[in-house]
């Protein structure tokens, strides 16, 4: 390919509305182009790179014994309606209708579907196990579209869905995936990537891991034990925090805080720390808009989604109204009156001496000793894990936070959706049972991405060879040189010849332009031919991290260039 | 691949919703599963077969300098309001709005989209020409999905665009992109498709062909001279009939004809023929609704792509009412009154003798001569070509009318986009035109559909080399004898590390089970060990269309087998 007709443009400046270094460069150097929020279209480069990636993919997902097939990217909504999630999922999922009236989805995730092509084909448990995968669009109506790739509406996809006989295989088979997973992130140039377990949200199921890139620029948090190694994404990790010793228990009294509204100005009028007061957080509960009042230590955050796993509902912040018996801003456990639900976290078993609101406006209590001023209360786990928190796993106090890229999600899903489907196989002594199922998903223009915010530097992508848009970039400086250009032209017809996949910027450009945009392809092998080169007798060879470079003799260059392309790609 | 562990039923009855026969094999052998009206998923065996096709077609767009992109399938609709597409597609266009209320559109083709994508990469003429494709999922909201794959909602598409600055240029990248489709249709093993000229439809522009493959179950029809090799689309082909030779005329009078609608009836009633009667048919234009009476020989049909095109206006059956001047049944040119446009196809020109509606219920003309009688009116050209008409090309009475399956398309769409959708370039001189372009489509499913219809026999699909799902089809018969499975065993691994695909049937069935699910599976060549093959030192290799059966030495049988796949690859 020549550089000079490669459809896209190439900037220097950094566009405005990107705030990530990813986004930033696939702009900048010619990947993709904004279509609408969420919506991408691919240049060539990325496409090139993507389609390594789907391959990288694909191979893994054969060596699994996975079958390629294609589902539909518009289904029926009765299939939807069969699992329940017609109902269940949020706007996330679009829905519409066709030319007839007939309500329809656009497919952003494939159990159904998965579960429709197999559904008779699996009746006989001789058939198990087996997985079914794809490499297909998908369409998920995303309220905050961000990052460029890295949280888009459409994208590609692959999804694998296995069926089993029992739970053993299941696991069995999940582990094997696992580590499919880890070897296809290492394939493209990212072994950096953990897995970690994860809650398994609106895909149902009991076990499930995600795949994370740590980076600062992550929109997961990621709780790890610097001791034994426990990592849980946040919205599955336990948190357990040590209770504060006190000596004493203080008197319970109702203090006058005026205009006083917030934990922190709360702390600060009373002179006391947030570790010793205690956090009112509302909700109303999507299904039948009632409150709940949940307590926890003033110095934890809710994690909403074991909220919502525990009331089996949709949640949202409250709107507090008049009448309903809260104060907003003074709301506390103590002398607390109204129709609502109330819970308490676990952080406040045992806890003494806590401030809190008085449930009356402008009026806080101090000295609240949990057990002797509540009662026998139920403690439940509603709280974040937090940074210096008690490992679930270890009982040490070393959790870190981190922050992360999910790049795939696999799931035990058990029986979820064969169950709501009905789908059923005879077992060998002739009873009908539901298989199990897991589910395994990977996004490929968010790996790309990925890949592209561990591997660059401030002048563009350092592709790794295995999914580089090319392998050889070659540079052909001063084409104006009649013996330059010869050279460059006669190289790159050998190179292709060997099947290198070159591209050739032989423009009319100074070197500076024709290495920027070098750089913005980011190609792992540059090779330059220049006059000063030529009067050497070689060529140069630079590796796009510039951790490498070598003179090349023109004599047997192209040879000589190959064993370079062989060895970086293993 | 382990045939037992093939995901996909295999049958062998018709289903009876199946009216052709890539239809019916694509259903009992496994290869794809009814989703929705005009969807369907594929399994393992047919995706393998698109994904050879997609390659095939990959490698002969990059051989013409084409450059990979990907657009969404999701589109805004402001993309499409700027070409003016939005308001003038039917309903075959999915619209639909996402969460926050923003228009959108399933994309069913992508002229919108790769202007957008390259609009201001374009900007100068040095970038010219340039050519992008993608191979991507497209909606086309279709009100009669049919016949399986052959015309469905939801397909995959290559559709190629490109751009030039000049006509001659476009012509010439026109030249090259017709030859490319027919090597394409040649390498999945139906060079018989032919190239026809067609109308343009919905997506504008001046030349355009279709790729037919002739078959009575297709759903086109195309017009041929016997004589010179013209083709045309029917939608696209002059009608050109010779008058009937009439030595008088005779005189017009008004005969009584009760209960007698239809031109058969007439014709039988007044001892005549169709050529001998004026036909009237009546439209109602989308726009405003108005009538339009268009008269032309009874033996002809409307073409009415012709009269779409005529009228720059969509057109539907009129309902005829009461009070608007028209008889239906007796509606003639003759005393013709009312509101309505009237038109004249050029076969009645100089007819005479002829039999028409008498404007009064129950009444007809006969002697109808249209010069005589209805004076100077204009005649053009709205007929359909019928068997045995006059070529337009050479003019001999030589037209033969075939069916056909529609397997592509190419455009020259000149400046209707770039015009619509504001994109410039900058020529040597400095002014400012848009640039003209080229777009190429082709549906993967359609294509292998297509193949299947041109290769079958009664028992299954003979699929060509290039595509066929697995290379080689080997069967252990009676594998419950271990020596005939310990050679099967041997030579799937052997045939598999020299790279062959191979689908391996080692099941306890019978021969008959194996055998017809071998035609099924239509693989171009079977392998059989057997004990009775084994007794004789030798396994039998046949192909998929019985032409060839030869009996191979089990020595060095591996190396044997993969000499005849390469052989039959080229």
């Amino acid at each position: 390919m020549k550089l000079e007709k490669l459809v896209g443009d190439r900037f220097r400046e950094r566009p405005a509305d990107c705030v990530i270094d990813s986004h930033a460069l696939l702009v900048r150097g010619g990947y993709m182009k904004y279509v609408a929020n969420g919506i991408y279209s691919s240049y060539m480069p990325l496409r090139r790179i993507t389609r390594k990636i789907e391959q990288i993919i694909r191979e893994e997902m054969d060596a699994l014994d996975g079958q390629e097939v294609q589902l539909p990217v518009a289904l029926p909504a009765s299939l939807w309606e069969e699992s329940g999630r017609y109902e269940s999922v949020g706007k996330e999922l679009l829905r519409f209708t066709d030319r007839n009236g007939s309500p329809m989805v656009l497919g952003m995730t494939h159990e159904e579907a998965a579960v429709a092509l197999v559904r008779e084909y699996g009746q006989s448990y001789l058939k198990y196990p087996f997985m079914i995968y794809q490499i297909q669009t998908k369409f998920r109506d995303e309220a905050r579209p961000r990052g460029g790739l890295i949280r888009v509406r459409e994208f590609t996809m692959k999804d694998a869905y296995s069926f089993h006989t029992s739970q053993e295989d299941l696991e069995e088979y999940y582990e094997r995936c696992l580590k499919a997973y880890h070897r296809i992130y290492e394939r493209v140039g990212i072994p950096e990537v953990i897995s970690v377990a994860s809650d398994s949200g609106m895909m149902g199921g009991s076990l499930s891991h995600e795949f994370m890139y740590l980076t600062p620029i992550g929109e997961d948090s990621i709780v790890m034990c610097r001791e034994c190694g426990y990592k849980a994404n946040m919205e599955a990790a336990e948190s357990i925090v040590e209770a504060e010793e006190e000596e004493t228990s203080e008197e319970l009294s109702l203090v006058g805080t005026p205009n006083i509204h917030t934990i922190e100005e709360v702390c600060e009028f009373l002179g006391t720390d947030k570790k010793h007061s205690c956090k009112a957080v509302v909700y109303q509960k999507e299904s039948d808009n009632r409150c709940v009042v949940l307590f926890l230590r003033g110095d934890l955050d809710v994690n909403e989604t074991k909220l919502r796993n525990f009331l089996k509902d949709e949640i949202r912040p409250a709107e507090i109204t008049e009448g309903c018996g809260l104060h907003a801003g003074y709301i506390g456990p103590y002398n607390l009156q109204g129709d609502f639900e109330v819970l308490y976290d676990r952080s406040l078993k045992g806890a003494k001496n806590l401030s809190c609101g008085g449930n009356v406006p402008e009026y806080h209590y101090t000295g609240l000793d949990v057990e002797r001023d509540l009662g026998e209360i139920s403690y439940h786990d509603f709280a974040k894990a937090s940074e210096g928190g008690i490992c679930p796993c270890c009982g040490k106090k070393a959790i870190t936070i981190s922050r992360g890229i999910e790049v795939g999600n696999i799931f035990q899903l058990g029986t979820k959706y064969t169950k709501s489907m009905n789908m059923t196989y005879t077992t060998k002594d002739g009873k009908s049972e539901y298989p199990l199922m897991g589910c395994y998903g990977i996004g490929v223009g968010r790996l790309a991405a990925t890949v592209l915010e561990a591997r660059h530097d401030e002048y563009g992508p350092i592709w790794p060879m295995a999914i580089a848009p090319w392998q050889i970039h070659l540079c052909a400086v001063r084409p104006d040189n009649e013996e330059v250009k010869a050279l460059a032209d006669q190289l790159y017809e050998e190179l292709q010849l060997r099947g290198a996949e070159v591209i050739y910027d032989d423009r009319k450009v100074s070197a500076g332009v024709m290495f920027s945009d070098a750089d913005l392809l980011g190609v792992p092998l540059r090779i330059v031919a220049s006059p000063r080169n030529l009067k050497k007798g070689i060529l140069e060879a630079v590796s796009r991290d510039k951790s490498f470079s070598a003179e090349i003799p023109i004599q047997g260059a192209a040879d000589e260039i190959m064993k370079l392309v062989a060895e970086w790609k293993a």
